[in-house]
C-alpha cells in the first residue's frame, strides 16, 4: 500500500524552526507516530526541523489523547521534539504556529489567540512584526555554577518550567564551541539544565548563546532568552516591570517581566515553504 | 513588488541533499542568484541542502550562460554548492538529478541518459532500485600523507577531476571528529584535498569517511567514494575490472573501476518532497 500524502509547511522564529502538520480535525496522522516526526525532522532525509508542530482542534487531540484537559483554547499545538518525544511547550514555535493560524485565516491578529498547549494555554499576540506570547512566570531559584573545560562561572538558577542556569561572560567566545554540555551540580539539577551564557551589551540589550539539554548548542532559545533576561535584570537591581533586547545567534528576541512575575517573549516569526510529502517518500 | 511563487522539489542520495528547481526554459530564475541559492540551501531559514540543482535545457542555459558548450544532452544540472558558487559535477548530485527527470516522465529509465554537466557530459543508466553514472576516468596519482592531530598516515592521491588523498584506518574513529581540515602536503595539493578514511570490511566491502575541502567532514561523497575503491584495489593488487561496495555514513554505494580506467559511481536516490517558497520568504 502506498501511503497517502499529506501537506506541510515550514517555519522558524530567530532560526528555531519547525515542521507544521496541518491536522485540523486529526484524520490526517491520527495518534502522531514519533517515527514519522523523526522522518519529517530529519535534514537530510526529510524536511528537517528542531520539531513538528501539528495542528489540530483540541477537542480532535483530546478525542485520542486522554491527558488532553478540556481547556478553552480552540486550536492546540502538538509539539514534539525532532527525536520523536513529547514536548510541553516552545516560545518560539508557539508564535509560529500562531502567524500559520493567522495566515491561513484561522486566526484573527487584532485579538488575543489562546494556543493550546501541554504547559498549558498560552495567550499570544500580534504586533507588527512580532509575534508576542506569555510564558508563564519566572522563578528566580539562587545561585549556582557551571564550567566548561577548566573554566568556570558563577550562574543564576532560573525557572521557567524548564531549569536554566544564566552565567555572565565577558565575551560570548568564552565558552568556547560548547561539544559536549557544560558541567552543572546535579543536586542543583538532577535532570539537568538549560545553560545560557550572556554578555551585557548595553543598558536593556543583551547577547546570549545557549546550550540546551538534549540538543547542544542551538540559535535561539524562547525559555533561555526569558530566562537570561530575568537573570539580567536581577542582577543589575531593575526594578519590574522591565523590559529588554535579547540577541541570539538567530536573531533578535524581545523579553518583559512584568511586576507579577510573567514574562513575554516577543520576536519574529516567518512560514518560508509549504509542500507535500508522504511517509513512504520519507521512508527513503 | 512581491516576488513569484516557484516550485522545487527536495531529494538526496545517501544522504548528500539537494533543492532541485524545475525551470526547463530558464525563464523562471533566468541568471540563478548566488543569494537565492544561499537561502534555499539554508537549514533552518530555507529548504536546506548541500547543493541547488536546477533542472534546466542545455539550450535555454546556453542563452545567458555563454560558458556552456553545445553538447548532446536535452538535460543541463545547473549545479550551485550551498554557498552560492559553482561547481562542476556532484555524482550524488546527478543521480538525484537523473531520477527526478524519470518520476517526471522527462526521461525514459530504459534508455541511458546524457546529462550536460559543466564537468561534461554524463552517462546515467537506470536499475531497479540504483541509479548509476559514469564519472571519468580515476587516475593514481602516487603517495602522499595526511595528518590529523598528531597522527598521520600515509595515503594513496587520486584524482578524479577533483584531487584526493585516501588513507587506510584501523577504524574509522581513528581520524577523530574531524573538526578541522586534515594537515596535507602543500606541494601535492595546492588547491587543497578531499581526504578519505577508509576501513576495510571483506574482500570488495570498505566502510569510509570523508572530509571534504570546503564543506567539513559530510554524510557522503561521490567521488570521494570512487577515490576510495580505486585506492583500495590498487593497494591490494585487484586486476581490474573491479567492483566494490562502500559504505559512507549516508548509506550505500557501488563503484566500478573498468579497464580502462572509466568509473562508474552506482547508488540509491530518492525524491521526498516537493512544494512552493519565494524569494520573499525565504528573506524573513
Amino acid at each position: 500500500m502506498v501511503s497517502a500524502t499529506f501537506s506541510w509547511l515550514k517555519g522558524h522564529g530567530t532560526e528555531n524552526d519547525f515542521v507544521l502538520l496541518p491536522d485540523h480535525d486529526g484524520t490526517t496522522h491520527g495518534p502522531l507516530a514519533p517515527d514519522l516526526v523523526r522522518a519529517l525532522s530529519d535534514r537530510r532525509r526529510g524536511i528537517g526541523g528542531d520539531g513538528v508542530l501539528r495542528v489540530i482542534r483540541t477537542e480532535a487531540l483530546r478525542a485520542f489523547d486522554g491527558r488532553i484537559p478540556d481547556i478553552d483554547a480552540e486550536w492546540f499545538m502538538d509539539y514534539r521534539n525532532a527525536d520523536g518525544s513529547l514536548s510541553e511547550m516552545c516560545g518560539n514555535g508557539v508564535r509560529v504556529f500562531a502567524l500559520h493560524l493567522v495566515e491561513s485565516g484561522l486566526a484573527d491578529p487584532a485579538e488575543p489567540l489562546f494556543v493550546g498547549t501541554r504547559g498549558g494555554t498560552r495567550t499570544v499576540t500580534f504586533g507588527d512584526d512580532q509575534i508576542s506570547v506569555d510564558m508563564g512566570v519566572a522563578e528566580l531559584q539562587g545561585h549556582t555554577k557551571v564550567c566548561v573545560g577548566d573554566r568556570g562561572w558563577e550562574a543564576y538558577r532560573v525557572s521557567l518550567g524548564n531549569p536554566h542556569a544564566v552565567t555572565f561572560v565577558d565575551e560570548l567566545a568564552d565558552a568556547g564551541p560548547l561539544l559536549e554540555a557544560p558541567v552543572y551540580d546535579p543536586e542543583d539539577f538532577p535532570g539537568g539544565v538549560n545553560v545560557e551564557f550572556v554578555r551585557r551589551l548595553l543598558p536593556g540589550h543583551i547577547a546570549m548563546r545557549v546550550y540546551e539539554r538534549g540538543s547542544g548548542e542551538t540559535r535561539s532559545c524562547g525559555t533561555g532568552a526569558c530566562a537570561a533576561a530575568v537573570a539580567t535584570a536581577a542582577d543589575q537591581g531593575v526594578p519590574r516591570p522591565v523590559r529588554l533586547r535579547v540577541d541570539v545567534p538567530g536573531g533578535r528576541l524581545h523579553v518583559r517581566w512584568h511586576e507579577d512575575g510573567r514574562v513575554d517573549l516577543a520576536g519574529p516569526a516567518a512560514i518560508v515553504a509549504r509542500g507535500e510529502t508522504s511517509a513512504d517518500l520519507l521512508r527513503q
